[in-house]
């Protein structure tokens, strides 16, 4: 297993900082939402878009030129992609590349995860190649010590792993809220192992480190404030999740490290409304986290 | 939610059987073994050939020459195509379309799972694009419940669904084993939950359904010879177990319900000698699972 703290500067894109310092900054520029794009047969239907890779390339640079300057990070969920196939796997990489040319940071929503070489390989896929964004996000049914090869690539390569924890669905919570053998529930669990690798990466904001977590943005969890890396808290709006909620989630998170995420209440906006309507939420959403 | 006993047999490949039967079939006819293709970096330089996508076609062309016909069935592991990217994936759609010409099940080891429309997406990815093999697996992190627009799709389209249920590495131990609500461990009550699905389908096989379980071959769980699906079983040679394990895992399983897996041991035979090492395997497995 290779060491979660290596990190040798040369391997990052140049010029780059670490990605949760990356957010930091983003979102003290311009405000604290993540926008979630979901280019399902429905979306793209709404959007007068063809459902296949060219109509999935349309939507990738419709929403590129609404979002930029307008929220600090998207999340393009890679399933919805993946739906046609390597092309539509290419089309997502033309996204990825997008997003880099307008300096929008980018989630790659890939929920990936599995033991041993097959771990080393998903670090070879989502961070050094056309696939890598700036962040990937992971599952942990195998454990999170599992993971250990792309918490060591995030570290290495300046890009962020969020490791799903806590989900909204219902359907999420016996798992989720089960009682580890130490007394602990899978879920708080989890975190403190997050908290100790960003422990141990240290980082000149005082812990925030290159492994974040996912939270329902309906979930309440004490031990959050000292996860010392970036929370990723999807299903704002759609999904049921106001912005009061959120803020009393990332109650006590140093300033810039929650991105509360929101999708279909975005997206049903359509190609001409979402650049205000993301400006609407985002600046809701500033207010309810301050 | 879509049902999950809903099977129009017009949805179905044509002429196809539900995949649990042919599983069945297949391993009666020829033996019990799943042969693991993992063509990682190390892989791919020991058997000659260049880590890019082309390395990936070639490999994929020389397994499927090998294997047809030696064993029933072979499990690509996503992750290593993954690798190149999208141009990786296109590889892996060939290896699909050559295991189908050459008559192998093949089962895509992708761990894919999400909530809502999001499992649609990879239910459409996995049951219905050039992606879609015999079989993919799952993972349950969300809850196997969130999981039920792909049980709808393999059930409508004669595929499998494998959920991981238990891994042997020891970092998914504290998770797999905590305990639910309920009082069962998370392994246990997500058996419980995939037999229930699979007694509700019914089949001609008295109840072996379109939903199985991946639990690796040093584990043993008393609830398994319920659980009418297939049972992946990965971890044989390389990661440790004998076929003796796989004979105490499986005991009480009906016949050709089980497919022990092996990757690394059989891989480091080469393209010259992976037919004779597959074919002692599954003839040392037939006789441990007898």
């Amino acid at each position: 297993m290779r060491p979660s703290v290596d990190r040798p500067s040369g391997d990052r894109p140049s010029g780059d900082r670490p990605f949760a310092e990356r957010v930091v900054d983003a979102v003290a520029a311009i405000g604290p939402l993540c926008a979630g794009l979901d280019p399902s047969t429905a979306v793209l239907d709404a959007w007068g878009l063809t459902d296949d890779p060219a109509g999935l390339r349309a939507f990738g640079a419709l929403c590129v030129e609404a979002l930029a300057g307008v929220v600090p990070v998207v999340k393009p969920q890679v399933a919805f992609f993946e739906r046609h196939g390597a092309a539509g796997m290419a089309a997502f990489e033309d996204l990825v590349a997008g997003t880099r040319s307008a300096g929008l940071l980018a989630i790659a929503d890939a929920k990936r995860g599995d033991v041993g070489t097959t771990v080393e390989a998903y670090a070879e896929a989502w961070f050094d190649s056309p696939l890598a964004a700036d962040a990937v996000t992971a599952h942990p049914y195998l454990g999170f010590g599992a993971l250990a090869p792309m918490v060591a690539a995030a570290h290495r390569t300046g890009r962020g792993l969020l490791v799903v924890v806590a989900s909204s669905n219902p359907e999420g919570r016996a798992l989720q809220e089960a009682t580890t053998a130490g007394g602990a529930s899978v879920e708080s669990a989890l975190l403190e192992e997050i908290a100790s690798v960003n422990r141990d990466a240290g980082g000149p904001l005082g812990g925030v480190g290159p492994v974040g977590a996912v939270i329902g943005a309906t979930r309440s969890l004490p031990t959050l404030v000292g996860l010392g890396g970036i929370v990723l808290a999807p299903g704002v709006g759609a999904q049921g999740a106001s912005a009061a909620d959120v803020g009393r989630l990332v109650e006590g998170c140093p300033p810039g490290t929650v991105l509360p995420s929101a999708s279909r209440s975005l997206l049903r906006a359509g190609p001409g409304g979402l650049r205000d309507a993301a400006a609407r939420l985002r600046d809701e959403l500033a207010v309810a986290i301050r």
